[in-house]
């Protein structure tokens, strides 16, 4: 049993999605179990500083295999190599790379919902990109692999990237910000039926929408006001 | 000879530093030849997302084996592993996306020099991360590898990426910016004086610090006032 625990993976972070979510959305996707510390408070989060286990002192935090890992991109790539996805070889997985660093971008007009813009401008500037960049491309790269994968004829950490990106768009857009893209629509239902996502969405590991308390608990750790 | 050229790296960019400037580091650090496309107007950029080679519409953009890579981070690790600059094994690798992606917060600092900020406020605020966060960062990892690398005992991405900020932090912050930290300085002079980067910094390769005429032409492209 203590062995067994060991070896479970340990996410510290705040009480909500931010740069954890998609490392919560890996985990679960790779199949590997783990538990969660929340950072509410100053103190705890000084304590890690000074135990020296965040070199820039910065959160999220994974302790997995005996390693103390920071740098959500760290994470997310070694997460996806334990759980194979990250491709069969050199090249995958540059393509890989190359699809999840697209995400990312995508990604970051979400990431300061309710900290820096409105709802409304975070929506606007999202579908923006969404119809100038990232959906012709992922429709472009479905219809290449014709897998209904971005890489290869399994769910990637590039799958995964796209995933957590299309959750926001619906869960701000509203269910019909995908219709103008049938081919977008398709993957996204494909991929949030796929067991493991789908256990993983409904369950207690997903966090809720960001909202006032989060930020106020954020605001508090990192001492801003 | 056209097998050569033929897998010949090549790089698309923009005829400055900017996002490809870490991607000709670590192409002379591995020891690929490569050779250069500068965008310097707007039609070939549009030329080239019409061919389909940029799925988000961005630069830089490589070739290499038989591939059309975009996306700096997705480039880079790909010519890491290339290069043998990725680590022994999947522990060594996620070390190694730790500390390069600590790197590229701390680079992020100078990456808008001229687009936003005065230099004076660049060199400040990089001097303020640099006490705060990166240095004393370096200072405990290089203690405790005692190889004179962050991972390993060879130059990997991580010190390319380390060792890119820490040139601009000199170029612009002046010789002695360095001075406070002496082991920081000695990483730093003993990085620049290994031969292939030695080589690369005094040659036609490394690129000119950012000034009005590469925002003119920046602007130009991507067709921004």
């Amino acid at each position: 049993m203590a062995k067994h625990l060991a070896r479970m993976a340990h996410l510290t972070y705040f009480n909500g999605r931010g740069r954890g979510e998609i490392i919560r959305m890996m985990l679960s996707a790779a199949k590997i179990p783990f538990t969660e510390t929340f950072l509410t408070e100053r103190k705890p989060f000084e304590k890690l500083i000074e135990d020296g286990v965040l070199p820039f002192k910065q959160v999220p935090l994974l302790r997995i295999d005996d390693m103390e890992l920071v740098q959500t991109g760290a994470i997310v790539r070694y997460v996806a190599k334990k759980g194979g996805m990250y491709g069969a070889d050199d090249k995958e997985s540059a393509l890989i790379d190359m699809y999840y660093e697209g995400s990312r971008d995508f990604y970051f007009h979400f990431l300061t919902v309710i900290f820096m813009k409105t709802e409304e401008q975070v929506i606007k500037d999202a579908r923006t990109a969404a119809d100038d960049k990232y959906f012709p491309a992922l429709e472009k790269r479905l219809k290449e692999t014709g897998t209904g994968y971005l890489v290869g004829s399994s769910l990637t950490m590039a799958d995964v990237g796209f995933l957590e990106v299309l959750l926001l768009c619906v869960e701000y857009g509203g269910d019909d910000f995908l219709d103008g893209h049938p081919e977008v629509k398709q993957y996204y239902q494909r991929l949030v039926a796929l067991p493991y996502i789908a256990e993983f969405l409904k369950g207690p590991l997903r966090k809720r929408k960001n909202d006032e308390q989060y930020v106020t608990e954020v605001k508090r750790v990192l001492n801003r006001q």
